[in-house]
Formats: C-alpha cells, sequence, structure tokens
C-alpha cells in the first residue's frame, strides 16, 4: 500500500475569516484517502533579517523542521497588488535561510489563489511561480487553480458550497496526488 | 526658486549593515540641491491583516502620513529568490489599505537593486515594478539602477568608495528630480 504523504497547507492571508484559508479547508475535507494536508500557520514568523541568523528563533527552527518532513506542498495566496502576500513570501525566504540552506529543495509543490473578484491571483501566481523556480520545487503546471468571486462559494460557517469547486477541487488533488509521488521517498 | 523636493526612500532589507540601506545613505549624501531624501524604516508595520483595519494601528496611520507628504518615492530592494523583499512589499500594501485608499497614488517613483552578486536584483525589481504599476506610480524607466557585488562597493564605517556607483548615482538623481518634478505639486 502506498505511504500516506503528507503534504502541508499555506495560507497567505491572515484574516481570521479568510476565503483562501477556508479554500484550504475545502482541500482538507477533500483530500484523497492517501493524503494528509496539515495546514501550517505562518504567522508568526519574524519578517526576514539577517541579523537574526546568528542564533535562528525557534519558530524559524521549528519551520524548517516542518517543511523537512513534509512530502510536498500547496501554497495559497491572495492577490495584494497583481502580486503575492508578503506574509506568504516572508515564509517562503525562511525556507531558504540561512545562505545555502534550502528546505524547498526538490519538494513537490501546488500553487492556489481566491480573490473576491473575478481577475482570479493570476499575477500573484506568476509571481510565486517564479520563486518556486529559483527555490526548485518541481511545481505541477496544470491543472492552475483560480477561485474567483470566493465570498459566493462558502457558507456562514466556511465550508465551500460550490459544487462546480468542490469537483474542480477533486480534480487538482487527483493531479496533485500522482505529482507528488513521483517525488515522494519510497522508504 | 523651485521648492524642494521631499523624497522619501525604503530600504527592502533590515539588516543594520546592508548594503541595500547604505546605497540609499549614498542617494541621500549626493542628493541635488532641490531634493531632500528621507530615509524612512518600515520594519515596525505588521504583516498585511485585515483583521487590524477597524482601528488601524499607529504604526500604519503614520506611514500613510509619511507617504502622503511626500513628493516621491525611491524603493531599494534587495533580492530574495528572485523577487522583493516581504518587508518591503508589506509597506506598499499597507499603503493602499483599507480598501479603497492609496496613499501612492501619483508619487513619482524610482527602482533601486543592490545584490553581494553580479546579477544585480533584475528579478526583484520586475516584481516591484508590476505592482507600482498597479498602484499608479509613474516610475521612471530609464535609468535602471542595479548595484551589483555591493561589498565591495563600501569602506568599513558604511560609505560608498566606489567612483563607478557615485557617478551612477549622480546621473540617477538627474534624471530622477526631472521626473519627479513633472508630478510635483505647485503650491
Amino acid at each position: 500500500m502506498a505511504k500516506t504523504l503528507n503534504i502541508i497547507g499555506l495560507s497567505g492571508s491572515l484574516r481570521r475569516e479568510s476565503y483562501t484559508s477556508k479554500l484550504l479547508l475545502a482541500f482538507q475535507r477533500l483530500a484523497p484517502s492517501g493524503v494528509s494536508l496539515d495546514l501550517v500557520s505562518i504567522g508568526d514568523l519574524p519578517f526576514i533579517n539577517e541579523d537574526l541568523e546568528g542564533q535562528l528563533p525557534d519558530s524559524v527552527q521549528n519551520w524548517h523542521r516542518t517543511i523537512e518532513e513534509s512530502d510536498g506542498v500547496l501554497f495559497a495566496t491572495p492577490e495584494y497588488n497583481r502580486s503575492y502576500s508578503p506574509v506568504l513570501k516572508n515564509a517562503i525566504d525562511w525556507g531558504s535561510r540561512p545562505d545555502g540552506y534550502n528546505a524547498w529543495d526538490g519538494k513537490p509543490a501546488g500553487v492556489l489563489g481566491s480573490t473576491l473578484y473575478n481577475l482570479g491571483t493570476f499575477g500573484a501566481q506568476q509571481h510565486l511561480r517564479q520563486v518556486l523556480m529559483y527555490l526548485n520545487l518541481p511545481t505541477l503546471q496544470q491543472p492552475e487553480f483560480y477561485l474567483e468571486r470566493s465570498a459566493e462559494k462558502f457558507a456562514p460557517d466556511g465550508t465551500l458550497t460550490d459544487l462546480h469547486t468542490e469537483e474542480k477541487i477533486r480534480e487538482y488533488w487527483e493531479a496533485f496526488e500522482k505529482w507528488a509521488r513521483r517525488f515522494a521517498s519510497t522508504e
């Protein structure tokens, strides 16, 4: 039997009622049987600052361990001013500090985005993909995943109610699980 | 006599001995007589979080005032993983929050970058320019400004010692002052 894939999901929005985070919760609920999705909080990391690297803060050390122990990563970003959110990039950058260390190296990745409007995070996702290229995360190309008009797609309690989106999530998982298994360790 | 231009300079690096910050200090020292460059610290802003917007933190309110009172902005960024630094984008994003507010609208801008290596922040600057496009900051196109191999260009006390870079800064200021004056209020 195939090993369970331990995927981590990162939301680029800190807002309590964030639709980006709710999207990841829907991904978690709809995960295939061989996959677990762990939603990891990244808001307590300090801003990148090389002066902190002499003795890495505990939050950064824990973060490194979380990435290392994962079998893959889903990056879910809102779009701020046609690019990704700073808190998400900050977490990504810490994964490659100090200089010469790269916890991301070889981790299979997927990029998701959610926005209240129609133009669904294309700019943010393109910028993120450029960063993931540099850090050598093999990133699922297709399907892309854009959740537009997010506010219309969840119940007040945060549950996804849009069946079309649910179908897209299932299709995404099917492709992403195959993708991640290509890179999974066979221990 | 022309009014003094009040330009603000933002360093995307928080490191005490940052070359990006030292580059801005060199710009400050070499500013033309009709221009003042004020280096503004952005590291104390919280991460963007819509939950904070009910009562904007004092640091954000001060930040809005600083942008509004300026006649233009120099954005100086290091390059982290082929993109800009999170702390700089966070400060930019706060300048456009809450939704509907945009302190940046119409402010003339310049984009600078500094790196220890040869490939001098091209990726970071391109991402920044896309963000500035969205926020409607008229941005100086030429000359571009890349400081490569930054560690070789300053004395231990932080003073710029490279004459070629000094010349490039003077040329940049000449173009930037003209650019900013096109957009300056004539009060």
